[in-house]
């Protein structure tokens, strides 16, 4: 039964890989005809910053698409075009990331910050979409050593998840570095591990 | 005997996975230099409407090639050769969608439309050639637990989307707009579980 | 013992896949400042054709690394760095790719295709140089079941093929065309099946 | 058992083969306004310097990764944590080295020598942080059939590794040939296997 979600989980393996090692070539490579190299990787500051929180994003996700993996092992028509939405957010993930890198300190900042945490927003959305349809009684996409302490922390999580993108682009609007922090914030909380998940790791 | 096929499916998810996540590259980032953001990235409409019929269009043909190999279980030297060809046609699809996203609402849109669809057609019928291969009598590469039902449902379901792809380039000459609606159309009609799928989900 | 094997394959296939996506990066997209986009489009033959042939030969590599591997099942530390010196070479086909599409039909053609083939070379020493520590005597990596025939055929090809790829270099002093014809046959003589393998194919 | 680090290992290996493949991007191609081929091909020596430096760093770290995950056959959340740590050096890679192609010969060089080994150093260092954490008694991820000897020269070399990196990138303000020459002996010290490896090499 595990190899109904196989191929699905590889294709997806492959599209945040990629997306996660394209993100480096965005940041563009100083010339020796543009001044002295300190000085241009110095200003290079805003590229830094959006590479590693759109790594560290990027990355948490697919811990995030491993871990609803563990329990889905079944698949049908809509877990794929349901999960292909959310690969339509991750492999967006690059262009936002380049637009805040080229924008932050610049006036259209707070336009860049917007239009970068709208982008987590919607994945978010597409996140909770894909468990919503996994877990709906009519499909009901888990295995049959379904682990409901952890399913309830998920629906904890993501419900949390949603508002608190939301709160993250909005807060773009009064101050870019503030969405910034909250947008580390966030990637920390689910980084977190799930309760209990230590006494269960055999089913990471 | 599922492994026969195995390495074939895991080097085409990766081409899929790859040409779905290089799309993203070929929407120019704005830049500071270049006026308001918010205009900037107005502008680029023509580049978000070729992303997202593009990544539907990839995205589509990997559930397809993935319903084929449901079925294709054993493998020889045609079919790795026919699965290239379509392979070719696939990695070639960013071209033709960046050439789209460079014309549309400009005079010359007429003809990337045509290009863009073009392409279309072509991987319909590279479809369709490694289809054919793989049920003709003399290679016959399915299991033994083949599901006639299925695959007459995939006969027809390719047989029409070969004169709908050409159409769709066809269309090109007389409406740019109408033949890129054609498309999406067609995506959905690819999209569009077989009939009897949700009855043999296991088999998915 | 298969999967002694697995994870080196695994990789290979990646870096095939993602060398052979790469591929179409390489050709410019037309501007509508530029001219006509029919003119444009026609220009570009030269990156046709080297990414045809280019794509055709990552293609027919992979189809040969796929078949060295249903031989070789047991893997050792010189078959790890082997392997790695053959992706060298696979991971570069892109550059002079592009150099070939730049320069064709320029004054500096001749110089192009022989980098371009002269590449090629180097990817058939190394790939005799796979062939050659997996079948030693001493690391001896075959499995169990080794098929004698298929060994001496792939001996046979490798042998003609370095020697081929080697006149494929020279050859395009004279006279680029042939060179690249001579190119197109080379792939083909490496796509054809092994001798008697119809009968075998479910060791493909 | 050995599935519970196989989504970690398909991930990794995907992110270490586009990482490698990317760098071929980083060499400009030679256009023919800008002067003979030769001359401009010849011209490009720090870009093959540094890809081929680059090529056989990834190349070594994806061995090591294998071998690293020969022994750690469970995963818990740091596992996954500390080895997302490593990939976001990995990815960083292609950068260091297009900034060291670009600076080499030129005045800057020698910053751009220790921004590029400085990023091995700090690659070093990720690598002994996923192999403490690995093999701390708290968590103690590897199978029941350890390896006591095989870990014990692991341990041996990631110390000495790190110290070697860090006189890498201080030796690069004296010489940047020095330090660069330095870098290949490192690679080849971690490219020879494991003592005792060749008559265990079932377990490589």
């Amino acid at each position: 039964m595990a190899s109904e979600t196989a191929r699905i989980e590889a294709f997806s393996d492959g599209v945040f890989a990629i997306a996660i090692t394209l993100l480096i070539l965005e940041i563009k490579v100083p010339q020796p005809s543009a001044g002295p190299l300190a000085i241009q990787l110095a200003r290079q500051w805003p590229s830094y910053i959006s590479y590693v929180i759109s790594f560290s994003f990027i990355g948490i996700m697919w811990i995030n698409h491993h871990r609803l993996f563990n329990h889905i092992r079944r698949s049908n028509h809509g877990l794929m075009i349901y999960n292909m939405l959310l690969l339509l957010g991750v492999t967006f993930v690059p262009y936002p990331t380049s637009v805040l890198a080229a924008f932050l300190g610049k006036p259209d900042q707070r336009l860049a910050a917007i239009f970068y945490n709208g982008t987590y927003f919607f994945i978010a959305i597409f996140f909770n979409l894909l468990w919503r349809h996994a877990k709906s009684p009519k499909d009901r996409l888990f295995g049959s050593d379904v682990d409901s302490y952890a399913i309830a922390e998920i629906n904890r999580k993501y419900a949390v998840g949603l508002t608190a993108y939301a709160l993250c682009a909005v807060l773009a609007w009064w101050s870019v570095p503030a969405s910034l922090c909250w947008n580390v914030a966030l990637a920390l909380f689910f980084a977190l591990p799930h309760k209990g998940v230590r006494t269960a790791h055999a089913d990471l």
